[in-house]
């Protein structure tokens, strides 16, 4: 199973031209249905709402990340690095390939909803009776094992791990340059081939020659800017909001035993915490709009208006809340409830650093998650010890709280708050 | 209604940089949900199973179409043109709009299917008890038909139609520009900036300055280019099929009385060929694949097969059939049904120029379908009169005939077929 | 000295992002005084004075050449296709690197006057006493005379010959990609990695496989428009024009014995005709406008009004001929003569199609110039055979015959001219 | 004078897709010999000897910032506010098209050798007996002076002079983005329809909406990128430090009464310090280049080794000094004084902040230097105060020292030197 196909197979790929498929393996995993389910699943949950153009898939994503991955192994075995283990190649491959395997539909609102993560979901499937699972069976009966190690970060060969999931891994590099193209932002704009030619194989790690210094400069920057200009855009987080408000009422309905007009296999599994691989696999977005849109017509008139609003786009408008406003919230949540508004679903407080998306800080951790420079001196430091840039922003922290409502309740009520918290919405934009 | 916005309002889009609205009407159509409907319904239909960037939906094209059309008539106000009808902006940005306001699903396929036609449904729409109609009866109780008439082409002053629908119009420049920077490919490259200050209104007509003309033929040969590698590519062809041969089945099932174990609202209606304005504007792509996903556990056999087949891209293999082959077919469905192939739903003729897609032909008719130059003599000449290179490729015509089947299905039966069938699909990619 | 430098070097170029240089002999033959001289050539000649952008030179594209050479070479030889000779690596990228080393300034003009042919150049300089030479000839001492004989196009292997100078090779792509990048316009644009895929060598040629087809005829038509866009500008042929107006003059005056106020080393070996390969190599586009802006002082009027014109861009105007009026050629002539102005320098008539460039045409000769298709019973045909697109456009020829002139020197004695013939400027642009 | 054209004429331009030219004034300042001459003056000076595509024009530059000035004004009479003088619209745009047009060749090093500023030189020739004087005084007598006070910075509305001087002006918009392109990097990308948008005539200030302070912020990093990466590259400055010392040496010998076997008009004005207005006209690159060519074979060995090094690309290597071993540069000096070395042509010291590029720092100085950032309230405040990242990098400053010498000949003595001076050369790249 284990060959090299007979000829080389592309993918015409807007961000990298074409993804090249070598190898057998891959070509057959890309081909079960496993991998494309990822076709229905958008790599930027809804942030389409937002960005129009953002209606790409993780299927897009995971060949882009494969394909950075191969270009970075191709370097390493042309130049012979010692460093390297080249029997690793296909396992950092098909790791690359399928690691996000696991996601579900709108992937960061259903974790949190059902306290799922979604690198277990990828290792079940690895491991399971899937297609995924048996094309990989064939290269060896360990080498589901091996993939899964990598994605959970214990790989007996660290180097593999730190190529697939690093601050300056493939995964990184082709959501920038992805999600950039798809907004149509031009903040994501990396230099990568320079950045690829800069990698080196270096005691168990991926390090960057000094030389490729300004490039990983203004790779951070541009990730820095992505983060606050599309990652964490207050629109999306409103709709976010609403999608997790959604998932949270139906649960909750769900469990009191409400009869849902609309509630197709396997939604009962998942309300019931106790879903499996197979039914697992069955879900995917269209699932989950097709049920937003079926409960409109739900008797439950919050569940229906929330569905309602998604569909529509009729987001939650939102407030930013400065440190004095934010002692206040106890008092804003009671005047809430005093005025007939649901303290839970009327307002929302939403602060962006709790988000499951990394902005890379050098003092937070591990030397994993460092970037680590090369000198010729073959010495290794890591980058905000020799940049300047890096080290002004490494510290920063640019987070708002906002406060998230629904206008057209809060409008009606408003003239019966307390002047000091109606005060708070007058600024709303 | 019909006001300035205070400040206009912008989308980023990957495709024109910033869509600008500054007419209140226009803000509040988009965000309608018969507008806002439009993010779930792709722009390509299936050709994200060929082309994996080809994910965008026809919401995205619709503000294109909208922003090209704002731009042509802004040019013609700043000039002064006397044959453009100053009075008619709003209509014209509105019908632009709103164009494609009815497709359906995956159009060109449910079209056939159930002989609808998505203009008939736009019409349907702006026309209907919808929040689209009701904005457009704020600007004046006449306006919906004013805008329907421009969609059904007999609008009073035929310019306008001209501007929303000609080979040059911006429909076509929006879609081959947008479909080349999301597949990735080059050929729909166009200098749109150039043609649009080279056009003029004239008599009724939008011409083209002939020093244009060289614009307009590169504009010509990218989208002879565009048809034949994007929207005829055989794979993208495949996955129609497969759609319309489960769509027809479903039809066949539900009309022969049988129970399927899903068939929400308003896949019924759509079945009995009974559906209103409401409901149809409930169906959508998500709605579609929930289906297709929940049938590939329905009891007949065809329909699950075929619903694994599309959503897992397991699609028909094809082969080309020359002349002599083509007088065979009669022999081939007859050996198809000796050897227990399903004579309709194992093999599928296709042949590209059946495709609802015009390829700009001046031969093939009215005025209103040719592209008009305008001299320094202010006269006016079709275009192939004068350029070679139009007129060399005018009557092209590069469609062949393939005929699709289960690549599974036939190979288990080979060694039964007839020597001389068996060979058309030896030569089989 | 046939030695891989120890670590790759790159030049970051606009069009190829980099080039990549792994022989030291490829570095030292770039650092040559002869090579570095192309820096002081432009790419386009006069285009610049149409598309200002168009101020690249020689050098650059000639890196280009080289780079898409080695990116051909690589992909042959990591499929280890048996039709290409391994050993003919480096005579193949020197020859793509240096083909354009015997340009001289404002290239086809001053061949024209001074009866010279780059390639002859080209050769002199690799086979003479130059840097060049003396680089090559530590490889081999024949390996000059092999590059020279790739140059001439009798280089015992055909296929390296092939390679460098066909319809389809690396000095085409790059000059297309190259001028479109640099003027701006897009039509210049080709999927060159998908091309390059699909070269193949095969029986002493570079044949491309026929599912490229497509790529290839989008390539013709990128080179049909850059034509008759660019390269055959009116505005372009007029400063062509005017510039060898100042070469034959300048010319006329030496051989007439006119003191110069200006002549330094070499031209005045250059005007007698027997200039050297050291003095040659002296010649750039610096000295000849250097030589312009002096002699706007000579005191001959003729040349210091040309050599005004072309510095400050006051070009010729021009009129397109028709037939009948071709006819009166010798009229126009006389009627010049008779009124003061200068039947040799007031009135040059010019059809493009007299350039030194080469669009294809596949009726018009051998083999070497065709394009062959590949297809997968390994039988090859010409590309017109197959592409219904090449063969409409490969008779095309749309050359007019222009007639430039001084509009000022014109208009002050039109009232003078018959009536027939000053009709003929009246038309004027 | 002051008209509209009748119909607006376009330049094709890389950059900005199209020049629009719109009024007589402007089209016909274009078309003077002065500031056709731009074309023969380099953008970048030096630079194309590092990125091969650098070698664009200032008339390419000029060009689009005055583009980019029509771009801002349109925006502002569109929207019709108040604090925009509308008379001025003509000043500004003039001003923005012609404030290069006194910068000689390789404006850096000539105005350093010659103690000349470019600025006095565009006045004088504003002002002067100039094609450029003549146009102008047609629009009005004084409206010389007025534009001439608008590049002196005094002019009496100083918004004016804020639109085309301050740190987000048309200029560094256009070189920014002018130089990414054509140098190739990537890091020059900005938002600038954005930026444009966002940007608003106020109390005599050109500021920026508060909701454009990301784009402002991306900006600024891409201008600190290019400063480091592109205008500060060693091998750059290099190249300029050689040129520098030609001049140098050019001008010593000149004042000896060295006899130059050439030594065309206008050099030896240039020389004795004293050129005037039409005589500093005449000069422009080519006159240098080929001054340099000739003089590569004069008896001076110092002028023609430094000539041959330029022309032919054998720049100085470099050597990083650290504090201590800037230190040392006395003993540095005498070291190489004694083995023979020149003490001023074989050794130079370079620190680039030097360099007459002001990178934006907001404590270094006045009002006029800062970005103004407008919030709802119509409070201005500059943007460190609200920009984390941008308060974080403005203090920041990576300049360092280079030594700067001839490898060739510092390896013929190099065991000569003391041990600790030789050290510091071993640690060369």
């Amino acid at each position: 199973m284990h060959r090299r196909l007979r000829e080389e197979k592309v993918f015409k790929d807007p961000v990298h031209n074409y993804i090249h498929v070598q190898d057998e393996v891959i070509w057959s995993l890309i081909n079960t249905p496993e991998f494309q389910r990822l076709r229905r699943i958008r790599q930027l949950g809804t942030s389409y709402l937002t960005f129009h153009g953002a209606e790409h898939s993780r299927f897009s994503h995971s060949l882009g990340v494969y394909e950075i991955t191969r270009r970075i192994i191709s370097q390493f075995e042309r130049s012979g690095y010692a460093d390297w283990p080249q029997g690793d190649k296909l396992v950092a491959l098909c790791a690359a390939l399928l690691h996000d395997l696991g996601h579900g539909p709108f992937s960061h609102s259903i974790e949190e909803a059902f306290q799922m993560h979604h690198e277990d979901w990828t290792c079940k499937i690895l491991l399971g009776d899937t297609e995924v699972g048996a094309v990989m069976r064939e290269v060896s009966a360990d080498f589901p094992e091996k993939v899964a190690a990598v994605i959970r970060k214990d790989y007996e060969n660290p180097i593999v791990v730190n190529l697939v999931s690093s601050p300056l891994d493939a995964d990184r590099m082709d959501y920038l340059l992805r999600d950039a193209y798809f907004t149509g932002v031009n903040y994501g704009t990396i230099d990568m081939d320079r950045i690829l030619r800069m990698l080196r194989p270096y005691q168990g790690r991926v390090v960057v020659k000094e030389s490729g210094m300004h490039a990983v400069e203004d790779y951070l920057m541009s990730r820095y800017q992505m983060y606050w200009q599309i990652y964490f855009h207050p629109v999306t987080r409103s709709s976010e909001i609403i999608l997790r408000q959604i998932l949270r009422r139906a649960k909750e309905l769900y469990r009191n035993g409400h009869s849902f007009n609309f509630l197709p296999h396997p939604l009962p599994d998942l309300f019931q915490g106790n879903i499996g691989v197979a039914d697992y696999l069955q879900l995917d977005e269209a699932l989950m709009q097709t049920a937003f849109m079926q409960w409109t017509r739900e008797s439950d008139e919050l569940l229906s208006d929330l569905c309602s609003r998604f569909l529509n786009r009729k987001l939650y408008k939102y407030v930013e809340l400065d440190t004095p406003e934010l002692e206040m919230l106890e008092e804003i949540r009671e005047a809430f409830t005093r005025v007939g508004l649901h303290p839970e679903y009327d307002m929302e407080i939403d602060f962006p650093t709790d988000l499951p998306y990394d902005v890379f800080r050098p003092d937070e951790g591990i030397r994993q998650k460092q970037i680590l420079l090369l000198d010729r001196q073959d010495r290794v430091r890591e980058i905000s010890e020799v940049s300047d840039i890096v080290r002004s922003i490494s510290g920063l922290h640019r987070g708002k709280t906002h406060l998230y409502y629904p206008d057209n309740k809060l409008s009606a009520v408003m003239d019966r708050l307390p002047r000091k918290v109606a005060r708070i919405f007058e600024q709303q934009n």
